[in-house]
């Protein structure tokens, strides 16, 4: 099992993904504030994942306060809150973790301090396991989508490393292959933060899937050559119409796959839906540093009087994809309604 | 001026291509062998400059074989042109530029020696001198498709140093700004090689051409904001029903452009038209070495024991492309009747 995030006595421990696949090392936070920071220099990244760290960030933030009451901590808390939510703008699971504690933050308040902080570190806790269970739950459901045998192509890293575990997008194709269907997986290597090429291959690598890595313009021609058979993605942010803010390049990746006649599914649990958002227009995209993208280790690949362009995500809309793959089951188009219906029970 | 391969008295000269931007150096190549070599390791790319390159090789062979007559010399030219049309398929212009270096030994051994000596010395220079005006020649046809002011998209390098000087893609773009438009210029940095981040984007910068690069994955992100006014792109061969093989990721850049309403066009001299090639599906694809995927500078992008792939260029069906601009005028579709056409004067 991949170990991205984990709330331990000690802190909150994260795989360092920045360096990845060369080194394999694990950071201990015990500071809130570091771990706004590493969400936000991408230590950790994946919405779900980031949902997870927020929720565990805000936990350990309340746990280390010196305040002596909760009417003490209270503005202590809120800065926590914005502090973590001020880290990344697009990915909404980061804006549902807060939220989440933040309700449970002010239903224990008259319980006591010792009471709050036990609560909001066993919701930290209990967040990583549900998600991890949502996962399964979007394996089974999607892996029914999938050919018997085939290739599947994805998009960025929409793992065990951009979840709790096992994965969104990720965890449809290892469901499939549990379910005994033979998947091979062309990854697109995901520039600039290389998340397919340095993530994705990894942790196929590491359960036996077979993977093979393409640059994110090799992916046309696989699909003109009939070598792709279904492709499938994560997401940042779900609008109430369907529309998917996802890692840069996706919405290419969409417009590819319809122009072939591929199957294009998005997987992603209903923490990751925005129903305030009623279409992708009001997705607000992150702008990273174009260092980012001028630098790959210590070699300068763009010279430096000329500057760079680094919106790290764009939106698909929803008439490019064939079906969204949440953890109460597939929303099929028109998705204002079958997105709607998920919630119902609600 | 930018001087990509020059002949000189000591030898072939080429800027070195694969350590530009960070870099600017020369080498003087003494051996044919190593000029074949240089066209291989991509000190040298571009269809053009191949083909100029392929010329000066051949003259380069010639020039210091020990043969005292044309008659011992004929093997040793049989050698020299296999060796280095043995380096590269796809891009057309090597073989065009050795057959017409071959043509001009049959034509000239008759004289002796020394007189294919000079004869081939004098043609190789003649054809890098073609070669700029041929480029000058599709900036003055190509510049007029450009509106007054905009924004236009380019992938790879089709500049300077991709051809003998000025440019094919980029001729044009510098034709556009020498007749006064505001051209602005979008580079893919066209991974695996980076050519548009480390070669197009040095030598717009080295004209005052604004250039902003953006990763592959990004295009389709500035095309949707409707940013991007037209895409202009070279060609590695041509085929006769105006079928493009060009680096990899053209053909998806031409699916983006057709789906937002694009122009997209090809600039290319006659020399990378091949006649004989009915349509792109005959065009040889170049599969690469996949370790100049897997690492950039020393940093190891994807896990070793996970395989990669690397098609070098893909083929852009013709119904993508609104016009070819070459250097006798600009093809419109049907291009079997107007590539046809352009060759009438021949």
């Amino acid at each position: 099992m991949i170990r991205t995030i984990e709330w331990t006595e000690s802190g909150v421990v994260m795989l360092d993904q920045r360096i990845l696949p060369g080194e394999e090392t694990y950071l201990t936070f015990t500071d809130y504030r570091d771990v706004a920071e590493a969400i936000r220099a991408l230590v950790i990244r994946g919405a779900p994942a980031i949902g997870v760290a927020a929720a565990m960030g805000a936990a350990l933030g309340v746990k280390n306060s010196n305040a002596q009451t909760v009417d003490d901590l209270d503005a202590e808390f809120r800065t926590i809150c914005d502090t973590i939510t001020g880290t990344r703008p697009t990915a909404v699971n980061l804006f549902w973790a807060i939220e989440r504690i933040r309700s449970l933050y002010e239903r224990t308040k008259s319980l006591g301090l010792d009471a709050v902080r036990q609560a909001l570190i066993a919701e930290a806790q209990t967040m990583h396991r549900e998600d991890i269970e949502a996962n399964k739950a979007m394996g089974r459901f999607g892996q029914a989508l999938f050919p018997d045998e085939g290739c599947i192509l994805t998009h960025c890293n929409a793992g065990a490393l951009a979840t709790a575990g096992y994965g969104t997008a990720l965890g449809v194709i290892r469901a499939a292959v549990e379910a005994g269907k033979k998947i091979r997986v062309f990854a697109d290597e995901t520039r600039p933060f290389l998340q397919g090429a340095r993530l994705t291959a990894w942790e196929l690598a590491h359960d036996g899937i077979p993977v093979t890595v393409i640059t994110d313009n090799m992916a046309g021609y696989f699909m003109k050559k009939g070598e792709i058979d279904g492709i499938i993605v994560g997401a940042d942010r779900i609008a109430a119409n369907g529309d998917v803010a996802n890692k840069i390049g996706t919405y290419s990746v969409a417009i590819l796959a319809r122009e072939h006649g591929i199957p294009f599914w998005v997987a992603a649990p209903l923490s990751t839906i925005d129903r305030a958002m009623p279409s992708g227009d009001g997705i607000e995209i992150e702008q990273r540093n174009p260092e980012e993208v001028r630098k790959i280790g210590d070699t300068l690949i763009v010279p430096e009087n000329v500057p760079v362009a680094h919106p790290a995500f764009d939106v698909t809309p929803s008439r490019y994809i064939h079906a969204i793959i949440t953890d109460r089951g597939v929303a099929l188009p028109p998705y204002t309604e079958s997105i709607k219906k998920l919630f119902q029970n609600d």
